[in-house]
């Protein structure tokens, strides 16, 4: 039992927000003053969003930073989250996780606030959720999924294929190129450029279960086509798999990216920081195009489970 | 995978609130008007907090009417939800489960706004959270745990045990008398009273763990002590225990009552539906005293996990 007081310990000192209450009072106490919340939950399994060997430190940053990825997509500035945490008999690993959970709080300015912990029947893989709260201003829009346009410019904040290709070398029992590895489990959410170009988008989400189905999972709520022509891979992805279209398709169907998707209107020069993937069409469902041929889709566009 | 097709049109029928995005936007947008938000979590977990064979229409209410509690302990009223869900493979549970859920937020008025579903491992049990945000007005001051004063009168707002001694008949086999059982699975938080206490009360919790272990916190909180001088059973409880002194410590030491526990000013009539169950003074812990004597604690005072 003295884990669990270690752990509380811990979380009490992460949770110096005066929104906390100290984390004694069963809640968080959020004022508001006219701005708009922005509100998103995410819920990782061991075993299946991150492996029992992942270092805890980087179970616990990943969790805040797939949390981040969605309030960055909706370009809001993090106001604070609550923790759902279950216990499993280990309490380094829990006092890693949180200490990871903390660097990433810290670091993207996300306060914990409040939570539940739970201990969990021996061997039970760990369930952990995080809520995230962030804030938009009065009165600004807040892109949706929904509303990409036929003319809009398909782009991406970042090469996709890293963290799919990082999981593989871990299943595979290796641990290198690192930076492959890294990019599974640490990824960086993209909150200031989010926060950037969230006024001039039709439509913004992240990359979280595979670019071909998070681009089919916009065309569709925005009813109309998308064509992919290009598969942006990082230079180490590259060295590892090279870029024949199958490596592209890999890296288009591989989850975990955690970059910013969006349709831009207008011609005028990208954004820094973007790269432009595709475009939006009329009618209806994702197409792929690459090296100027059409591209057979594969029965897998991604991950159903995010 | 047609469950899952089925779960996700049963979620997006209950999430009407505009606040939602049709639930196709990972994230929930709650306006603000400077109102106070209230947020707490709670997690359930499947052999620790519900029974495998509850049904699951129950388990779906109490995981609503446990936070639905936590709002009522500070006044709030509820303003959304959002919800963690653990797929186990058995697509009738889930939709039982939903059911319960919807029935529970429909009648306290608290829409689900947002969540996140996940797979899990084969076997696993189920793990689920739901986080509530409830909301006071502007300035209106919020009970914490923290505030009783030498004096108050520590009062509940209803008899406690019954969802205890619900829980050992399941344990032995047994499902009457099914208005003990009843308090164990279906939980009915007391919002409206909890609403027009806030104003009055020093502090306020709600009774989760057992009486005398969140007696205990709360004059830890407060940095006084409360002596408890009276368990009140319900006429169901005696029935079929007894109200010595045994009977009554069991009854002050089983969780899942939810009833609310407050500290109150004065010496004016008890507001309708409190019953005094003893009072706060000075020094700290908390102490027993029933029929005229004091009563030694026992070893255990509650349940240490919520």
């Amino acid at each position: 039992m003295s884990g669990e007081a270690d752990l509380l310990r811990q979380l009490r000192a992460m949770a110096t927000d005066p929104a906390a209450r100290g984390l004694r009072d069963d809640v968080a106490v959020l004022p508001t003053m006219g701005e708009q919340l922005v509100v998103t939950t995410d819920t990782i399994v061991e075993g299946v969003h991150f492996r029992a060997d992942d270092p805890p430190e980087t179970v616990g940053w990943k969790l805040a930073a797939v949390n981040l990825s969605d309030l960055a997509a909706k370009g809001a500035v993090p106001r604070c989250c609550m923790l759902n945490h279950a216990l499993a008999g280990d309490p380094g690993w829990d006092s890693g996780f949180l200490e990871g959970l903390s660097r990433a709080l810290g670091r993207f300015g996300m306060p914990i606030v409040g939570g539940d912990t739970v201990a969990l029947p021996a061997g039970t893989p760990r369930t952990i959720s995080l809520t995230a709260i962030g804030e938009v201003p009065h009165a600004v829009a807040i892109p949706s999924r929904s509303g990409a346009r036929p003319g809009d410019r398909i782009c991406v904040s970042g090469p996709v294929g890293d963290a799919g290709a990082g999981l593989a070398l871990l299943e595979a029992g290796k641990t290198s190129p690192a930076e492959l590895v890294r990019a599974y489990r640490v990824p960086v959410p993209h909150l200031t450029l989010g926060q950037s170009l969230a006024g001039t988008v039709h439509a913004m989400m992240d990359v979280s279960d595979g670019l071909l189905i998070d681009v089919a999972r916009m065309a569709e709520a925005s009813n109309c086509a998308i064509q992919i022509n290009h598969v942006p891979l990082s230079p180490c992805y590259e060295a590892l798999r090279g870029s024949s279209v199958q490596a592209r398709l890999e890296a288009a169907t591989a989850g975990d990216d955690y970059v910013l998707l969006m349709a831009l209107p207008g011609e005028r020069d990208l954004p820094r920081g973007l790269i432009q993937v595709g475009h939006c069409k009329r009618g209806e469902g994702v197409s792929l195009r690459l090296d100027g041929k059409a591209v057979r889709l594969p029965a897998r566009l991604g991950y159903e489970h995010g």
